[in-house]
Order: C-alpha cells, then sequence, then structure tokens
C-alpha cells in the first residue's frame, strides 16, 4: 500500500515546562545556530503550574505543507528559519532510523500537523517561546520515537530558541556554551534532578500592564556589539558563577545559589544599560521587588529568597519551601489577597497564613505602596521536572484539531 | 601690638560654580585623600544660575575656634575631617608666606569664621558639596592671599569633595586620577576655557519629590568592592573615553561629545546596578527623560542632546545654544510653562518660542505623560567661569554675619 493511501494518523503528545535562569544567556557568538557567548544556568518550573501542551502527528492526508498552530492561530512555518531548522534536524534524525530498518513506516516523508497550547495567563508576560520549542521538538522526538537522549535533543532545540533547550530536562539545568563554531558541543545538560533539591519554590510577581517601562529597543545583539563591560562578563564573570552556582546546587546552599543569581541578574541588566542605545526591562515596579527581597532577607537576618529578571519588569523570586510564609506570606500580605493568582497546587501551604511573613513595617513603607499598585497578579511554582509524555491529544485519531 | 588686641577683620569673598561631569568620577582608590580610581571630566556651569557665595574671615576678635556657617547654619567643623584638611592645607601655604616674608600679618594664627550660602533651589536636589568646597578653598586662598594657581588649589579642594577639584575652573575641566600614593598628581585642569565653547548649554529636570525613586543603598565603595564590571570600567573604558571627548571639546564635536557623555553616564550607572547589593540612581522619571533625548535626536536626525545622570534622579541635558527651540523648547513644550524655573538669564531664547521644537508626535506618548507628571521643575544654565571674587561679604568689617 503506498503512503499516499494510508490514512493512519501518527499521534504523540508532551508537555514541556517554562524555565528561568539563573545564570543569564544574554548574546549570541552565532545568531543562525543561537550559539551563546556564555553557558547559562536555569531552574525547571513545575508544569503544575506553568505548561506547554504540544501534539505533534503526521499523516499522508495531511496537506504537503507541514502546518504548526500555536493557541489556536495557523502560524506561517515558513517564514520561521528556526522552526525549519528544527523540523529539518528531527526529519535527518527519523530519516536514518528508517534507512537502518526498512521496516519502519517512513513518517519522514509525511506532512506534520503540530498542534501547540499554553496554559500561560495571558497577562503574565512570559516568554513562552523556550517551553514551546521544547515541546515542539519533544513531541516530534517522540512521534518519530528518535533515541537521542534530551542533552542531543537540545542541540535542536537551541536552534529554535536559545533558552529552550533547557526546557528539555528537569530540576537544575546548565547550557553549556561550548566552542566549536558547528555548535555541536553547545548543549543543555541537567546539573541536578528536580529530586536533588525539591523544596526550591518560585513567585513570580507580574507587573501590572499599565506600570510597563516606556518602550526599549530590543536585542541582546546590541549589548555585544556595543556595550563595553559585556565582553568582561561572558569572558571571566559569568563563568565564575557558572562553578559557584552548581556548587551551591549540589550542595543545596541557599544562601549561595540565592546570590550568585541575584548580582547576575544584576550583572545582565547592567550590560543592557551600558549598551547604545541603552536597554531597559527593569521599571520602579521591579527595583521596588528588589528592595522587598534586600528588605525581607536583612528582617530574617538570612538570605532567604532571591530576586531575579528577564528580558522585561517581571520579577521572579526563588525561596525555599519552608520559608513559604516569610517570602509569600510577606508577599500576599503586601498584595492582598485580591491579587490574581493566590491559588493553585503551591498555593496550599499558604491557605491558612493570615499574618505577614515579615512584618511589615520592616519593608520599606515606599516599596509597599509601588508593588501594591504595580503587581497585578503573581504565580506560585516551584522546581519541577522536564517534558512529559502524555495522552491529552490536541489532534484527534482522525487528524482533526482539538482543543485542550 | 599684639595680634589678639588687633580688632582688624581680615575678609575675602568668591562665588563658586556648580559642575556636572560628562565623564563621571565614581570610585576612590584612597578614601582619605580622594582620589579617583579614573579621571573624569566636567563642564562648570554658570553662575548666573547656580552658585555658591562664600566669604572667609579671620581676626583676633573671633572666638579661638574656626567657625563654619552654611546656609545659616552653624557646622561641627571638628567632625569633618575633609573640612579640616582643607583648612589645615590652606594655612600651612600661608604660614609658609609669613616665614618667607615677616611683614605679612600672621593670618595663619588666627581663627576664621566662614560663611556660605547656595542659590539653589531648595527642592532641586543638586549637590552642592563641589561648590561649596570650591568656594571654601577659594575664598581663604584670597584670604590668604595664596599665590598657588587653581591646579595647585585643586589638589586641596579636592580632599573636600573629590569633585570640588573641579569647580576651581571654568570651561570643560579634567581631573586626572594621578598616579602618586601622596596624591600630589591628582589634580584638575581646565581642558578648554568656557570661551571656546560657550555656546553649551544644559537644561536640569528635576524630578519631583513625590517622583523620588525606592531608597537605594549609597556608596561607591560598594561599587569598587563587590562590582565585577567596575574594574574593566576604570582601567579601560575611562581612559579611552577621556581621550576621545577631550578631543571632541577641542574640535567642538557635540554629537561625539554627547554621544560620549551619554555612554558614560550609562556606564556609571550600570556599574552601580552590578554592585551588591545593588545601587540604583535612575528611576521611571530618568529614564523617560532617556528616552526622551533619543527621541528628539532621532526626530532631528542628528544628535543635537545629550543626557547625563548623576547620584540621582535629576537629568541634565546639554545642547547647544542653536537647538534650544528643537531641545528646551520640546521640552518646555511637554512641561508646560507652569513648571518652575522656566525663567533667568538663559530664558530669553526660549521667550517667543510658542510651538513644541521637536513636534510632540515624534516623541513617545507615554514618555511625555511620565516627565509632565514627574518632572516639577527645570534650571535653564549653560558652560561658565570658575570662582569669581566679588565684594558682597557674608561678613561685616566688624566681623558680624550677613546674609545675602
Amino acid at each position: 500500500m503506498a503512503a499516499t493511501s494510508d490514512r493512519t494518523v501518527y499521534r504523540a503528545t508532551t508537555t514541556a515546562p517554562v524555565n528561568i535562569a539563573v545564570i543569564k544567556y544574554w548574546g549570541k557568538r552565532d545568531a543562525t545556530l543561537n550559539l551563546p557567548t556564555n553557558s547559562s544556568l536555569s531552574v525547571t518550573l513545575s508544569q503544575r503550574s506553568l505548561r506547554t501542551l504540544t501534539t505533534a502527528s503526521c499523516s499522508a492526508i495531511y496537506p504537503a505543507a507541514d502546518e504548526l498552530i500555536l493557541n489556536g492561530k495557523p502560524q506561517d512555518i515558513q517564514s520561521s528559519k528556526r522552526t525549519l531548522a528544527c523540523l529539518s534536524n528531527l526529519r535527518s534524525l527519523r530519516q536514518a532510523l528508517e534507512n537502518a530498518d526498512p521496516s519502519l513506516p517512513k513518517l519522514s516523508t509525511l506532512p506534520l500537523r503540530i498542534v501547540s497550547e499554553n496554559n500561560f495567563p495571558t497577562a503574565a508576560g512570559l516568554a513562552s517561546s523556550a517551553a514551546g520549542f521544547a515541546a515542539l521538538v519533544r513531541a516530534i522526538a517522540d512521534l518519530y520515537q528518535l533515541p537521542q537522549s534530551p542533552l542531543e535533543l537540545s542541540r535542536i532545540a537551541r536552534q529554535g530558541s536559545g533558552s529552550a533547550c533547557r526546557s528539555l530536562m528537569g530540576g537544575y539545568v546548565a547550557w553549556r556554551a561550548g566552542e566549536r563554531e558547528d555548535g555541536s558541543d553547545s548543549l543543555a545538560e541537567e546539573v541536578a534532578p528536580a529530586s536533588h533539591w525539591p523544596e526550591m519554590r518560585a513567585i513570580i510577581l507580574v507587573v501590572s500592564a499599565e506600570k510597563k517601562d516606556v518602550p526599549s529597543t530590543e536585542g541582546m545583539q546590541t549589548t555585544v556589539a556595543t556595550s563595553s563591560l559585556f565582553a568582561t562578563r561572558a569572558a571571566s564573570v559569568v563563568p565564575a558563577r557558572m562553578a559557584a552556582i552548581e556548587a551551591a546546587i549540589q550542595n543545596k546552599d541557599f544562601p549561595s545559589f540565592a546570590e550568585i543569581t541575584m548580582r547576575d541578574s544584576n550583572s545582565f541588566h547592567a550590560t543592557c544599560l551600558d549598551s547604545w542605545p541603552p536597554i531597559f526591562y527593569m521599571n520602579d515596579v521591579s527595583r521596588a521587588a528588589v528592595r522587598l527581597v534586600h528588605d525581607i532577607n536583612r528582617a530574617v537576618g538570612q538570605t532567604v529568597c532571591a530576586y531575579t529578571f528577564d528580558a522585561g519588569p517581571n520579577a521572579v523570586i526563588y525561596y525555599l519551601e519552608k520559608d513559604s510564609e516569610l517570602v509569600a506570606g510577606t508577599v500576599k500580605a503586601i498584595l492582598g489577597s485580591n491579587t490574581e493568582g493566590f491559588d493553585g497546587p503551591f498555593y496550599d501551604i499558604l491557605k491558612s497564613v493570615t499574618a505577614s511573613g515579615v512584618p511589615l513595617d520592616k519593608i520599606d513603607s515606599r516599596v509597599v505602596e509601588v508593588l501594591k499598585n504595580g503587581i497585578s497578579r503573581v504565580i506560585l511554582t516551584g522546581v519541577g521536572e522536564g517534558p512529559i509524555s502524555v495522552e491529552d491529544h490536541l489532534v484527534s485519531a482522525t487528524g482533526d484539531i482539538l482543543s485542550s
């Protein structure tokens, strides 16, 4: 029977997580291959809070051109070199399997239909590309039954979106910059599984839309090309921090983990400010979150929380579960329970908390006011697992697009 | 006649200017001698806008302890090592003169009474220490009729307040970091007099008190001790910029002067952010001013203005007189003429301006709103002269304290 008359719909579905870097990726040494100027390290966040769900399917009944539907909207794959690179790499790996074992169905020759949905709150302003490309690569690799390890697949996901390579694994994940020109050694690897240090928690403070910064010119390449401080960061600051934070993770040393995390976030934003023209991601609300963390740590007398900021004003605050009341409890006391997001699986421990973890008179009063007016929602989460294979397919057995 | 029975009151009065650095002084290599980690360069601002007026007097009729009255308030000189260092250095120079010429009155043995007043608007939030120590040193040097040049006196003023050494001269002034441990080569010198490039103008945007930033930890020594990017700035970034901006000043090349000024301000604030704990001086209003300057330059199609920020949120925007309408006219159109400070000697050129220099639809609308709500006053000024000897004494011929 010719492939064209076979009406089989092959499917595989996966969820993939968001990751938030503690050592920041900023700057590419090769923009086509997404090779970074420095290594980075992230915490994979629990898919009980945030996840992308992706079904990869292929069938002879599909139109000839590969299809990608994100949150219900068909995407123009042909205009996305990054997506094309991922698909082409994965097809080649499948083809190699098929060449080695002629009994396998020729999936590499069939059109793909990929359907993906995020469960992120629309207003969260979270970059979804990392989870999205990780899910896409993992789902197709499952569809194709590829034997490659997550480490090997990270080389492909990286080409979709740099930080996506870190979402292929759970726990604490390093992306080694590598040295080779072809990027073959620029891979993500698990530094420690979530089970090694499962107590890590994160609360994401989402800055209200109307409090967003004045628009900033985008672009890490601006920093690489223009910042006179960036080379020092890439060449010496980050390598030292990578070694130190990996040791902190191995030793479950939260104060060290926290200080390195905060300093690296500051260093990253410093090189943005040093770019020309300057790039600003943090705003007054972000800075109030910085101050909140320092005030909580000072009030407690030890480092129980750490902030980090990506390319936007939202704060991610890491803490350990045992300090939930001190950290998330204080945030809740400041924001009030009317703020969206005080719910979900990570809220249980806070349900019974009524007083502020740290007395609010230990927090600068202007910080309290700026946060109260500037934060519209929180997301409670924690360290979690890598992509998970599931049966909630977004494509029916007959090839129809479903909704989750 | 013994000195104690002589009722003569010796007096000298001077005004001294504020200066605003375009290459920033940040970090000391010796905190006692105020020796900087890097050279810096400033524009001396006109005393027609901002000045300190200081009378130095000495007399046998005064109480034995030196006195200093600032803005009507007696200061505790004994607790200010910096003031004591200045007085002691100046007395030594006077004593050397008296030793060489016994006919001179023994002023070095007489108690001092120093009275000083700033004309700065109280709400301006301008650091007055530079003008203050420059006036103090200049007034006492005049009182003592010291032959030392401003360059030689800058060594003394520097010990009062680092940036004070640059307020002893007019125009464009470099403070050479120097190399010697005793600081004898850490001196300010005029790179070009005001008359070389008299068209330089500045508008200071004073951020409203209620829009002031969340408090930040102070301290340049924090940056030196903790920023992993600071050493690169001090060792290589600033030296290259010093050479480049001096050439720009000699060539009256405003676009180069402007870009270096903006980049150095950003670099300085980047190292503050990279400090531990991080130091923030710029806030959302400051960042709106940054964006305003970039938007004006983009709309005009060339660089006609440049921002710089000291250790606070206020913006100083440099521009040339010929571009007053484009730059200050746009600021006026945004802030409205109700904002304080659209007056004084530098306002004449703007009086007849009714429309915005740059159409307001070329400026980001959020920038316009943030500035309108966040700036309480402006100060219009320009490049000016160094200290000027005047006869408006703040001490009467009989030693009484006067008010200006």
